[in-house]
Protein backbone atom coordinates (compact mmCIF):
# COMPACT_ATOMS: atom_id res chain seq x y z
CA UNK A 1 0.00 0.00 0.00
CA UNK A 2 1.25 3.83 -1.05
CA UNK A 3 2.45 5.59 1.96
CA UNK A 4 -0.24 8.31 2.87
CA UNK A 5 1.30 12.20 3.06
CA UNK A 6 -0.65 13.53 6.06
CA UNK A 7 -0.12 16.94 7.21
CA UNK A 8 -1.78 18.24 10.23
CA UNK A 9 -2.55 22.38 10.73
CA UNK A 10 -3.27 23.86 13.95
CA UNK A 11 -5.15 27.29 14.01
CA UNK A 12 -5.48 29.08 17.64
CA UNK A 13 -5.18 31.65 20.13
CA UNK A 14 -3.82 31.52 23.48
CA UNK A 15 -6.73 33.37 24.81
CA UNK A 16 -8.54 30.07 24.09
CA UNK A 17 -8.47 27.26 26.92
CA UNK A 18 -9.78 24.80 24.35
CA UNK A 19 -7.47 25.68 21.87
CA UNK A 20 -4.77 24.94 24.63
CA UNK A 21 -6.02 21.14 25.38
CA UNK A 22 -5.54 21.15 21.58
CA UNK A 23 -2.33 22.42 21.26
CA UNK A 24 -1.34 20.11 24.25
CA UNK A 25 -2.82 16.79 22.64
CA UNK A 26 -1.70 17.33 19.11
CA UNK A 27 2.08 17.91 19.91
CA UNK A 28 1.90 14.81 22.20
CA UNK A 29 0.85 13.19 18.64
CA UNK A 30 2.69 15.13 16.73
CA UNK A 31 5.81 12.18 16.86
CA UNK A 32 3.54 9.11 17.34
CA UNK A 33 1.26 9.81 14.19
CA UNK A 34 2.90 10.06 10.95
CA UNK A 35 2.34 13.92 10.67
CA UNK A 36 4.00 17.08 9.67
CA UNK A 37 2.43 19.88 11.97
CA UNK A 38 2.35 23.25 11.64
CA UNK A 39 0.99 25.10 14.38
CA UNK A 40 -0.72 28.21 12.91
CA UNK A 41 -1.26 30.95 15.53
CA UNK A 42 -4.45 33.40 14.02
CA UNK A 43 -6.45 36.49 15.80
CA UNK A 44 -9.66 34.66 17.10
CA UNK A 45 -10.77 38.07 17.83
CA UNK A 46 -10.62 39.03 14.12
CA UNK A 47 -12.88 35.24 13.35
CA UNK A 48 -15.69 36.03 15.49
CA UNK A 49 -16.16 40.07 14.27
CA UNK A 50 -16.09 38.27 10.50
CA UNK A 51 -18.38 35.95 10.98
CA UNK A 52 -20.25 37.96 13.69
CA UNK A 53 -20.52 35.19 16.09
CA UNK A 54 -20.69 35.69 19.66
CA UNK A 55 -18.66 33.72 22.47
CA UNK A 56 -20.72 31.33 24.07
CA UNK A 57 -18.39 32.68 27.40
CA UNK A 58 -20.62 36.06 26.72
CA UNK A 59 -23.72 34.23 27.92
CA UNK A 60 -24.38 33.94 31.40
CA UNK A 61 -25.84 29.99 31.19
CA UNK A 62 -22.92 29.24 28.98
CA UNK A 63 -20.30 30.78 30.86
CA UNK A 64 -21.49 29.04 34.15
CA UNK A 65 -21.05 25.82 32.07
CA UNK A 66 -17.96 26.23 30.37
CA UNK A 67 -15.95 27.11 33.79
CA UNK A 68 -17.09 23.40 34.78
CA UNK A 69 -15.98 22.03 31.35
CA UNK A 70 -13.27 23.60 30.89
CA UNK A 71 -11.89 22.27 34.26
CA UNK A 72 -13.03 18.73 34.05
CA UNK A 73 -11.70 19.36 30.51
CA UNK A 74 -8.59 20.31 32.20
CA UNK A 75 -8.38 17.26 34.31
CA UNK A 76 -8.94 14.68 31.28
CA UNK A 77 -6.34 15.88 29.17
CA UNK A 78 -3.87 16.14 31.87
CA UNK A 79 -3.54 20.41 31.20
CA UNK A 80 -2.79 22.28 34.40
CA UNK A 81 -5.56 24.93 33.38
CA UNK A 82 -6.53 27.50 36.48
CA UNK A 83 -9.19 29.48 36.18
CA UNK A 84 -8.54 33.02 35.55
CA UNK A 85 -10.60 35.38 38.17
CA UNK A 86 -11.95 37.31 35.27
CA UNK A 87 -11.82 35.83 32.08
CA UNK A 88 -14.03 38.21 31.00
CA UNK A 89 -10.97 40.65 31.29
CA UNK A 90 -9.28 38.60 29.66
CA UNK A 91 -10.92 37.38 26.63
CA UNK A 92 -12.81 40.43 25.92
CA UNK A 93 -10.55 43.47 27.24
CA UNK A 94 -6.98 42.12 27.50
CA UNK A 95 -7.65 40.13 24.60
CA UNK A 96 -4.45 38.31 22.74
CA UNK A 97 -3.77 40.66 19.58
CA UNK A 98 -0.15 41.30 21.20
CA UNK A 99 0.47 37.52 21.87
CA UNK A 100 -0.60 36.19 18.72
CA UNK A 101 1.54 38.87 16.71
CA UNK A 102 4.46 37.52 19.05
CA UNK A 103 3.88 34.10 17.96
CA UNK A 104 3.44 35.23 14.44
CA UNK A 105 6.72 37.35 14.21
CA UNK A 106 8.68 34.34 16.02
CA UNK A 107 7.01 32.03 13.30
CA UNK A 108 9.08 33.96 10.88
CA UNK A 109 12.54 34.09 12.14
CA UNK A 110 12.58 31.00 14.33
CA UNK A 111 8.96 28.93 14.02
CA UNK A 112 10.88 25.80 16.29
CA UNK A 113 10.67 28.67 19.11
CA UNK A 114 6.41 28.97 18.73
CA UNK A 115 5.58 25.97 20.59
CA UNK A 116 7.05 26.40 23.92
CA UNK A 117 6.44 30.27 23.83
CA UNK A 118 2.85 29.84 22.98
CA UNK A 119 2.74 27.14 26.10
CA UNK A 120 4.40 29.88 28.24
CA UNK A 121 1.82 32.05 27.35
CA UNK A 122 -0.91 29.46 28.53
CA UNK A 123 0.81 28.99 31.29
CA UNK A 124 0.40 32.70 32.49
CA UNK A 125 -3.10 33.66 31.16
CA UNK A 126 -4.82 30.32 31.97
CA UNK A 127 -2.46 28.67 34.66
CA UNK A 128 -0.75 31.37 36.79
CA UNK A 129 -3.69 34.04 36.35
CA UNK A 130 -1.07 36.45 35.33
CA UNK A 131 -1.23 39.16 32.39
CA UNK A 132 0.15 38.64 28.88
CA UNK A 133 -1.14 42.27 27.58
CA UNK A 134 2.25 44.05 28.42
CA UNK A 135 5.18 43.75 26.77
CA UNK A 136 7.15 43.09 29.69
CA UNK A 137 4.59 39.64 30.22
CA UNK A 138 5.38 38.78 27.02
CA UNK A 139 9.58 39.05 27.56
CA UNK A 140 8.69 37.14 30.75
CA UNK A 141 7.00 34.24 28.86
CA UNK A 142 9.40 34.33 26.22
CA UNK A 143 12.56 34.77 28.65
CA UNK A 144 10.42 30.89 30.35
CA UNK A 145 10.54 29.61 27.29
CA UNK A 146 14.47 29.48 26.31
CA UNK A 147 14.36 32.58 24.22
CA UNK A 148 17.44 34.67 24.37
CA UNK A 149 17.18 38.52 25.42
CA UNK A 150 18.22 39.50 22.33
CA UNK A 151 15.56 37.56 20.34
CA UNK A 152 13.25 39.03 22.73
CA UNK A 153 13.97 42.45 22.61
CA UNK A 154 13.71 42.23 18.73
CA UNK A 155 11.02 40.36 18.52
CA UNK A 156 8.78 42.52 20.37
CA UNK A 157 9.88 45.29 18.38
CA UNK A 158 8.62 43.56 15.53
CA UNK A 159 4.82 43.48 17.05
CA UNK A 160 4.08 46.64 14.82
CA UNK A 161 5.88 46.10 11.67
CA UNK A 162 3.50 45.69 8.69
CA UNK A 163 4.91 42.05 8.09
CA UNK A 164 3.91 40.96 10.82
CA UNK A 165 0.46 42.86 11.15
CA UNK A 166 -0.20 41.09 7.37
CA UNK A 167 0.92 37.64 7.96
CA UNK A 168 -1.30 37.73 11.19
CA UNK A 169 -4.19 38.91 9.12
CA UNK A 170 -3.37 36.18 6.48
CA UNK A 171 -3.36 33.33 8.48
CA UNK A 172 -6.70 34.70 10.08
CA UNK A 173 -8.13 34.97 6.53
CA UNK A 174 -7.07 31.42 5.90
CA UNK A 175 -8.63 30.30 8.79
CA UNK A 176 -12.35 32.26 7.32
CA UNK A 177 -12.15 31.00 4.26
CA UNK A 178 -12.35 27.46 5.51
CA UNK A 179 -15.47 28.83 7.00
CA UNK A 180 -14.54 28.60 10.87
CA UNK A 181 -16.09 30.07 13.11
CA UNK A 182 -14.03 29.51 16.54
CA UNK A 183 -10.89 28.02 17.99
CA UNK A 184 -9.06 26.01 17.73
CA UNK A 185 -9.07 24.18 14.25
CA UNK A 186 -7.71 21.53 13.11
CA UNK A 187 -6.97 20.91 9.25
CA UNK A 188 -6.33 17.62 8.37
CA UNK A 189 -4.52 17.20 4.92
CA UNK A 190 -4.48 13.64 3.59
CA UNK A 191 -2.85 12.99 -0.13
CA UNK A 192 -4.45 16.88 -0.63
CA UNK A 193 -7.85 15.93 0.55
CA UNK A 194 -8.36 18.83 3.14
CA UNK A 195 -11.22 18.42 6.13
CA UNK A 196 -11.02 20.58 9.36
CA UNK A 197 -12.68 20.06 12.50
CA UNK A 198 -13.37 22.59 14.91
CA UNK A 199 -12.70 22.08 18.87
CA UNK A 200 -10.56 20.02 21.28
CA UNK A 201 -13.15 17.39 21.57
CA UNK A 202 -12.92 15.48 18.20
CA UNK A 203 -9.54 13.45 18.12
CA UNK A 204 -11.21 10.76 17.74
CA UNK A 205 -12.79 11.57 14.59
CA UNK A 206 -9.20 13.25 13.59
CA UNK A 207 -7.61 10.20 13.67
CA UNK A 208 -9.90 8.23 11.61
CA UNK A 209 -9.37 10.93 9.08
CA UNK A 210 -5.58 10.54 9.21
CA UNK A 211 -6.38 6.52 9.41
CA UNK A 212 -4.31 6.59 12.62
CA UNK A 213 -5.28 5.35 16.06
CA UNK A 214 -6.15 7.40 18.93
CA UNK A 215 -5.01 6.36 22.06
CA UNK A 216 -6.69 9.15 24.38
CA UNK A 217 -5.24 12.01 25.66
CA UNK A 218 -2.05 10.89 27.02
CA UNK A 219 -0.41 8.54 24.37
CA UNK A 220 2.22 6.44 25.49
CA UNK A 221 5.37 7.91 23.48
CA UNK A 222 7.96 6.75 25.18
CA UNK A 223 9.07 4.43 22.40
CA UNK A 224 9.28 7.33 20.02
CA UNK A 225 11.54 9.20 22.29
CA UNK B 1 -14.43 -0.02 50.14
CA UNK B 2 -18.43 1.50 49.86
CA UNK B 3 -20.24 0.80 46.89
CA UNK B 4 -21.16 4.25 44.83
CA UNK B 5 -25.05 5.04 44.06
CA UNK B 6 -24.46 6.06 40.58
CA UNK B 7 -27.16 6.80 38.54
CA UNK B 8 -27.82 9.02 34.90
CA UNK B 9 -30.29 11.00 33.23
CA UNK B 10 -30.92 11.66 29.57
CA UNK B 11 -32.08 14.79 28.63
CA UNK B 12 -32.93 14.44 24.62
CA UNK B 13 -35.41 15.63 21.86
CA UNK B 14 -35.37 13.67 19.27
CA UNK B 15 -35.39 16.70 16.50
CA UNK B 16 -31.40 16.73 17.82
CA UNK B 17 -28.79 13.94 15.92
CA UNK B 18 -26.27 14.49 18.39
CA UNK B 19 -28.90 13.39 21.06
CA UNK B 20 -29.72 10.16 19.16
CA UNK B 21 -25.12 9.76 19.09
CA UNK B 22 -25.92 10.01 23.44
CA UNK B 23 -29.16 8.26 23.26
CA UNK B 24 -27.03 5.18 21.33
CA UNK B 25 -24.07 5.40 23.44
CA UNK B 26 -25.76 5.50 26.52
CA UNK B 27 -27.91 2.64 25.82
CA UNK B 28 -25.05 0.75 24.97
CA UNK B 29 -23.37 1.61 28.15
CA UNK B 30 -26.58 1.27 30.76
CA UNK B 31 -25.85 -2.96 31.41
CA UNK B 32 -22.25 -2.39 31.06
CA UNK B 33 -21.62 0.59 33.69
CA UNK B 34 -23.04 0.37 37.33
CA UNK B 35 -25.43 2.81 36.67
CA UNK B 36 -29.82 2.94 36.59
CA UNK B 37 -30.24 5.22 33.20
CA UNK B 38 -33.80 7.09 33.00
CA UNK B 39 -34.31 8.59 29.72
CA UNK B 40 -35.93 12.15 30.14
CA UNK B 41 -37.40 13.12 26.81
CA UNK B 42 -37.99 17.14 27.10
CA UNK B 43 -38.46 19.81 23.97
CA UNK B 44 -35.70 21.35 22.85
CA UNK B 45 -37.61 24.33 21.33
CA UNK B 46 -38.88 25.06 24.91
CA UNK B 47 -35.40 25.37 26.24
CA UNK B 48 -33.90 27.58 23.38
CA UNK B 49 -36.92 30.03 23.73
CA UNK B 50 -36.26 30.15 27.10
CA UNK B 51 -32.69 30.38 27.09
CA UNK B 52 -33.45 32.95 23.95
CA UNK B 53 -30.83 30.73 21.92
CA UNK B 54 -30.03 30.35 18.90
CA UNK B 55 -29.73 27.11 17.08
CA UNK B 56 -26.08 26.83 15.49
CA UNK B 57 -27.95 25.14 12.64
CA UNK B 58 -29.33 28.76 12.09
CA UNK B 59 -26.08 30.10 11.13
CA UNK B 60 -25.51 29.17 7.87
CA UNK B 61 -21.49 28.53 8.05
CA UNK B 62 -22.18 26.51 11.17
CA UNK B 63 -24.80 24.69 9.37
CA UNK B 64 -22.39 23.70 6.74
CA UNK B 65 -19.56 22.66 9.44
CA UNK B 66 -22.62 20.38 11.15
CA UNK B 67 -23.61 18.60 8.09
CA UNK B 68 -19.81 17.17 7.57
CA UNK B 69 -19.25 16.79 11.48
CA UNK B 70 -22.75 15.13 11.95
CA UNK B 71 -22.08 12.65 9.67
CA UNK B 72 -18.20 12.34 11.07
CA UNK B 73 -19.95 11.70 14.24
CA UNK B 74 -22.63 8.80 12.87
CA UNK B 75 -19.58 7.27 11.24
CA UNK B 76 -17.77 7.20 14.45
CA UNK B 77 -20.52 6.47 17.03
CA UNK B 78 -21.98 3.83 14.52
CA UNK B 79 -25.34 5.14 13.95
CA UNK B 80 -26.84 4.82 10.49
CA UNK B 81 -27.75 8.51 10.03
CA UNK B 82 -28.61 10.11 6.99
CA UNK B 83 -28.80 13.64 6.70
CA UNK B 84 -32.65 14.80 5.66
CA UNK B 85 -33.05 17.03 2.36
CA UNK B 86 -34.43 19.64 4.04
CA UNK B 87 -32.74 19.78 8.15
CA UNK B 88 -34.60 23.93 8.18
CA UNK B 89 -37.81 22.09 8.02
CA UNK B 90 -37.34 19.47 10.41
CA UNK B 91 -35.84 21.41 13.20
CA UNK B 92 -37.43 24.37 12.53
CA UNK B 93 -40.88 24.16 10.98
CA UNK B 94 -42.13 21.14 11.51
CA UNK B 95 -40.39 20.56 15.13
CA UNK B 96 -40.70 17.58 17.67
CA UNK B 97 -43.60 18.64 19.97
CA UNK B 98 -45.75 15.77 19.31
CA UNK B 99 -42.93 13.00 19.18
CA UNK B 100 -41.76 14.17 22.63
CA UNK B 101 -45.64 14.34 23.76
CA UNK B 102 -45.72 11.12 22.43
CA UNK B 103 -42.85 9.66 24.60
CA UNK B 104 -44.02 11.31 27.31
CA UNK B 105 -47.08 9.87 27.03
CA UNK B 106 -45.45 6.37 26.99
CA UNK B 107 -43.37 6.98 29.98
CA UNK B 108 -46.24 7.32 32.05
CA UNK B 109 -47.51 4.33 31.04
CA UNK B 110 -45.22 1.98 29.98
CA UNK B 111 -41.47 3.26 30.60
CA UNK B 112 -39.66 0.44 29.19
CA UNK B 113 -41.39 1.50 25.32
CA UNK B 114 -39.51 4.57 25.84
CA UNK B 115 -36.35 3.37 24.56
CA UNK B 116 -37.33 1.69 20.99
CA UNK B 117 -40.27 4.04 20.52
CA UNK B 118 -37.11 7.14 20.43
CA UNK B 119 -34.62 5.00 18.45
CA UNK B 120 -37.47 4.36 15.64
CA UNK B 121 -38.19 8.36 15.72
CA UNK B 122 -34.63 8.57 15.24
CA UNK B 123 -34.78 6.36 12.23
CA UNK B 124 -37.56 7.93 10.28
CA UNK B 125 -36.40 11.74 10.78
CA UNK B 126 -32.36 11.22 10.56
CA UNK B 127 -32.11 7.78 8.89
CA UNK B 128 -34.85 8.06 6.49
CA UNK B 129 -35.68 11.63 6.15
CA UNK B 130 -39.15 10.28 6.74
CA UNK B 131 -41.78 12.64 8.50
CA UNK B 132 -42.37 12.77 12.06
CA UNK B 133 -45.32 15.34 12.65
CA UNK B 134 -48.23 13.71 11.87
CA UNK B 135 -50.20 11.19 14.17
CA UNK B 136 -49.86 8.33 11.25
CA UNK B 137 -45.92 8.77 11.32
CA UNK B 138 -45.43 8.54 14.95
CA UNK B 139 -47.83 5.68 14.68
CA UNK B 140 -45.67 3.86 12.19
CA UNK B 141 -42.54 3.92 14.12
CA UNK B 142 -44.37 3.24 17.33
CA UNK B 143 -46.02 -0.21 15.64
CA UNK B 144 -42.51 -0.40 14.52
CA UNK B 145 -40.95 -0.42 17.93
CA UNK B 146 -43.52 -3.44 18.84
CA UNK B 147 -46.39 -1.11 20.51
CA UNK B 148 -50.17 -2.41 19.70
CA UNK B 149 -52.38 -0.70 17.49
CA UNK B 150 -54.66 -0.61 20.67
CA UNK B 151 -51.92 0.78 22.63
CA UNK B 152 -50.66 3.57 19.96
CA UNK B 153 -54.10 4.82 19.14
CA UNK B 154 -54.31 5.42 22.95
CA UNK B 155 -51.94 6.84 23.19
CA UNK B 156 -52.09 9.16 20.63
CA UNK B 157 -55.45 10.55 21.93
CA UNK B 158 -53.36 11.30 25.18
CA UNK B 159 -50.93 14.08 23.10
CA UNK B 160 -53.27 16.84 24.29
CA UNK B 161 -54.28 15.58 27.77
CA UNK B 162 -53.32 18.52 29.91
CA UNK B 163 -51.47 16.05 32.57
CA UNK B 164 -49.05 14.86 29.52
CA UNK B 165 -48.14 18.57 28.49
CA UNK B 166 -47.81 19.35 32.39
CA UNK B 167 -45.11 16.70 32.33
CA UNK B 168 -43.53 17.09 29.42
CA UNK B 169 -43.66 20.79 30.58
CA UNK B 170 -41.92 19.68 34.13
CA UNK B 171 -39.26 17.77 32.54
CA UNK B 172 -37.74 20.60 30.52
CA UNK B 173 -37.93 22.83 33.55
CA UNK B 174 -36.02 20.75 35.53
CA UNK B 175 -33.69 20.61 32.55
CA UNK B 176 -33.65 24.59 32.68
CA UNK B 177 -33.01 24.63 36.58
CA UNK B 178 -29.86 22.63 36.05
CA UNK B 179 -28.54 25.71 33.69
CA UNK B 180 -28.59 24.10 30.07
CA UNK B 181 -29.12 25.64 26.81
CA UNK B 182 -29.34 22.76 24.16
CA UNK B 183 -30.11 18.72 23.77
CA UNK B 184 -28.39 16.02 25.16
CA UNK B 185 -27.62 16.62 28.57
CA UNK B 186 -26.61 14.06 30.10
CA UNK B 187 -26.90 14.28 34.41
CA UNK B 188 -24.87 11.82 36.58
CA UNK B 189 -25.75 11.54 39.76
CA UNK B 190 -22.73 9.73 42.10
CA UNK B 191 -24.04 9.59 45.80
CA UNK B 192 -26.47 12.37 45.55
CA UNK B 193 -23.88 14.70 43.78
CA UNK B 194 -24.89 15.76 40.50
CA UNK B 195 -23.11 16.89 37.51
CA UNK B 196 -24.25 17.37 34.01
CA UNK B 197 -22.80 17.42 30.66
CA UNK B 198 -23.20 18.91 27.33
CA UNK B 199 -23.24 16.96 23.95
CA UNK B 200 -22.20 13.86 22.64
CA UNK B 201 -18.71 14.36 22.87
CA UNK B 202 -18.38 14.16 26.66
CA UNK B 203 -18.21 10.44 27.40
CA UNK B 204 -15.01 10.23 28.32
CA UNK B 205 -15.42 12.97 31.24
CA UNK B 206 -18.88 11.63 31.87
CA UNK B 207 -17.22 7.93 32.88
CA UNK B 208 -14.59 9.99 35.00
CA UNK B 209 -17.25 11.77 36.85
CA UNK B 210 -19.31 7.95 37.15
CA UNK B 211 -15.39 5.94 37.86
CA UNK B 212 -16.27 3.99 34.99
CA UNK B 213 -14.14 2.76 32.26
CA UNK B 214 -14.59 4.85 28.31
CA UNK B 215 -13.68 1.77 26.20
CA UNK B 216 -15.40 4.05 23.15
CA UNK B 217 -18.36 4.98 21.12
CA UNK B 218 -18.79 0.55 20.35
CA UNK B 219 -18.12 -1.30 24.11
CA UNK B 220 -18.07 -5.05 23.92
CA UNK B 221 -20.82 -6.00 25.81
CA UNK B 222 -20.84 -9.94 24.77
CA UNK B 223 -20.00 -10.73 28.42
CA UNK B 224 -23.21 -9.03 29.91
CA UNK B 225 -25.67 -10.44 27.18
Amino acid sequence: MMALKKSVELFYDVVSPYSWFAFEVITRYQHKWDINLKLKPFFLSGVMQSTESKYPAMVPRKLTYLKADVMRCARYFDVPVKLPKNPTELLFEKGSLKAQRFLTALDMECPEKVEPVSREFWMRAWSRDEDLSHDSSIGEAASQAGLSHQDIKYTLARLKDQDVKDRLRKTTSEALELGVFGSPIIVADVNGKKEWVFGSDRFPILAQILWEKWEGPCPDISNKL
